[in-house]
């Protein structure tokens, strides 16, 4: 009975302190195209990593609060991003396609991240794929198509946010749409920010910033990447630019001369979506694991002011319908993928350079030491006679003859690459679905302040306003 | 202030009843086959059945515990029923295929129906399947491999608990493996059992009985059914027994004369799975429907008794792979499953009617009209050029040719059968990915005493030890 009453008072302590406690700092994390397998699944594949069955939980799954959200548009059943970012960001369901907007597609709505700005709140929202990519752009953006990126870009300099971060301004000048029409980054330094093009170049101009604009340097991007995107995780390599160091960087330039706290919205894995659209696991399940460092990151911070700090991490829907199955086999063998060291993306961006070095006679030799090299092929994983053939004819098509390269959403793969994934998939025992995105459920993971109001199913336009009570914004009246 | 502290002190009061309380009445129920997409698509399809897109959420998805499972087993990745059984039952994850035995197939390892047998309360089995089928026996029996159907049935009288229900005992006489042993209803009998073969029969016999088997009655089966599972929901008649049937009974026979409470382990949704291998949309949503249907008859004895009631349903893991999504549309149709009025075994049922009417001669426009009457097809729902062909190629095959049924993991179904089911999935734009079971996360709903146990991330072997815990029973030592 002792017992009870110490963990009764210990708890009554802990819903009064979380009752009168307004959450100061928030972390608002979307990883787009994640659904709830697709964490299990990288969860599960670290295990076999490991040599066993089973899982090994990420920072974020051992949340106190693991909840589930339901994504759905408008107007579908299954979201883009743009309608998902918006019912993210503004608790406003729309239709796809459109940010910031009701259903009228006329009608702006304002974001958690103006909330938090008329609260007093320095405010950063960043990606790791173009700050005017669909997801971050639904938390400044009020246009009827996300396709329209000059104009979402013009969109930041009005909404006024402390920090943007990304790859890059996609169509930073857009002459075929506005010709003449001044270039972004150069407006975004009238209107006050320093524009940072890089880590060196942010910590040469941070110090004495007001507001902040950091991409990626032009001229050190990642060879299988390009603007439109921070590197994947499996294709890294130092000194390039990771959504880490945004983050770390974010934290840094918002808590500097802050007394109120900050609100930061952070699309941490907008490449777990591209690698679903390419149904490519081994770099999912990385990107999967990069999003749980910035959650540790977060996390670190969470444990210096736990009263203060409310972190969730939700995603905007699922992509690709990964299955952890395969052809009614009661197996996985998730391992096969850790062989792949490359994207598919980045195997691409191989198999080119091997183009270039032999004038573009590549032989089957040096196609299939690439792919030895690259997933293990013929020597960590045996391939059957079948899966050899039709590698092997892919390479007498596209190396021989004249096969195009496969178009996914975001990339164009040599046909080998691919080839090579869909091998490698099923030597996984994995299965996709669709290359586009799903009504899967999605996970909340939340910690701190106001977590608790998470738990369980969670529609995904609930989600701000939530955390807008759990730190004390004003909502609008049509969300009371 | 005031409020907060009002606030807390319900919440104090709140936990102090909880960790005072024990679950006197347990209800554990398990849906085979469902995965958490499984009941998001059930709940996806009712809202556009009214109309609108969205969710129509259930009785379980609006308890206040809304949490998920992982459910691999000790050599899997991907679990069959037995394995994940006997982790539901016993704590201890095992081979695929053994019921409540160690890894070495050798060891028997109680089950939590035991452990709830020695704190002195009345226990229940039941199953919408046979009662021998691998998730009910999981709890009782002790066998190395689920197929020893009359071994199987044999421990059912070993573990002598007080209420057994389902569809039939699957082998009740054996005469190939078990030539000349006595048929199991007699042997059941013979250890003071009731057998009652349908509810009437239950009705007579339940007052005097001390303890019952409830099986159907073999002479009212539905046409499209047989003695190995209950009817499916979708082609359900009246008068012939229901998993909601059974449960009631059960209910109403632990209650009497019962002053220490009981535990009660159903397999409410048997045939989620059967559906799902088959990749029968419109009747595992049905099936969905079903399973909260029962779910609606503990919570109603829950308001009864809330203070000393705990109901848990998860599943045994996620069958078919289902995605919510088709060939990269971002849209879903599932009003189109609203159109099928039998599962896919009950049109087969039909076909063969038809056969034996026609003297095994069906013509095009009879074939037509049984898929127009029983999926809309050409009338509700439009059929492409190429969708009509198809079908029209395996009329003409399997009724002037000789192709032969597909078979599913349970049932052997008439081509033209499939065939529809393949059109249908199509137009309602959802997807399959293997005709196994998957790692997918499972749902784990829960009200009551001790319930906040299952918030989060749940593994499945965890979740017998969590109701142990709310209901006071001994658990064995290797758990502790």
């Amino acid at each position: 009975m002792k017992r009870i009453l110490t963990l009764m008072l210990m708890l009554a302590m802990v819903i009064t302190i979380s009752a009168e406690k307004k959450a100061k700092y928030v972390f608002y994390f979307i990883t787009d195209g994640t659904g709830v397998n697709t964490v299990l699944g990288a969860e599960m594949y670290n295990a076999e990593m490991q040599g066993r069955i089973g899982r090994v939980p990420f920072c974020m799954t051992s949340f106190p609060i693991v909840g589930v959200a339901s994504t759905y548009s408008n107007n579908s059943g299954v979201t883009d991003s743009a309608a998902s970012g918006s019912a993210l960001a503004t608790g406003v369901k729309t239709e796809n396609g459109a940010l910031g907007m009701r259903p009228d597609l006329k009608t702006p709505v304002t974001s958690i991240a103006v909330w938090a700005k008329e609260a007093g709140m320095k405010v950063g929202v960043a990606s790791s794929v173009t700050i005017n990519h669909a997801t971050p752009a639904a938390f400044y953006a009020h246009q009827p198509k996300r396709s329209l990126s000059y104009d979402i870009a013009k969109d930041m300099i009005a909404t006024d946010l402390d920090f943007y971060g990304g790859s890059a301004v996609e169509k930073a000048e857009d002459p075929k749409n506005h010709p003449g029409a001044p270039c972004i980054y150069k407006e975004m330094e009238k209107a006050g920010y320093a524009v940072a093009f890089g880590m060196a170049d942010y910590q040469k101009k941070a110090k004495k910033a007001k507001k902040m604009l950091l991409v990626q340097d032009p001229k050190h991007l990642n060879p299988a990447s390009d603007i439109y995107s921070l590197p994947y995780a499996i294709d890294v390599k130092d000194g390039e630019m990771t959504i880490e160091d945004i983050l770390r960087a974010e934290i840094e330039f918002l808590m500097r001369d802050n007394k109120n706290g900050f609100f930061l919205m952070n699309e941490i894995g907008g490449k777990v979506d591209w690698a679903c659209h390419g149904h490519d696991g081994a770099t999912a399940f990385a990107e999967v694991g990069a999003v749980d460092r910035c959650i540790k990151i977060a996390y670190e911070f969470y444990k210096q002011h736990p009263d203060e700090t409310l972190i969730v991490l939700t995603a905007d829907h699922e992509t690709g319908g990964l299955v952890l199955a395969n052809n009614g086999l009661y197996a996985l063998n998730l391992k096969a993928l850790g062989n792949q060291k490359v994207s598919i993306d980045g195997f691409t961006q191989v198999l080119r350079d091997l183009r270039k070095q032999t004038s573009n006679k590549v032989t089957w030799e040096q196609a299939k030491q690439a792919l030895t090299d690259n997933f293990g092929f013929w020597t960590a994983l045996e391939l059957t006679k079948d899966e050899e053939a039709s590698l092997q004819k892919v390479w007498h098509e596209s190396f021989e003859g004249k096969a195009e390269d496969v178009k996914n959403e975001y990339t164009a793969n040599e046909p080998l690459a691919e080839e090579a994934r869909h091998i490698i998939n099923t030597k996984a025992l994995i299965s996709w679905s669709t290359n586009g995105h799903s009504a899967g459920l999605v996970p909340v993971y939340a910690i701190g302040v106001g977590s608790e109001q998470f738990m369980g199913h969670n529609d995904n336009a609930q989600i701000p306003v939530k955390i807008a009570k759990a730190a004390g914004y004003n909502i609008p009246e049509y969300l009371k």
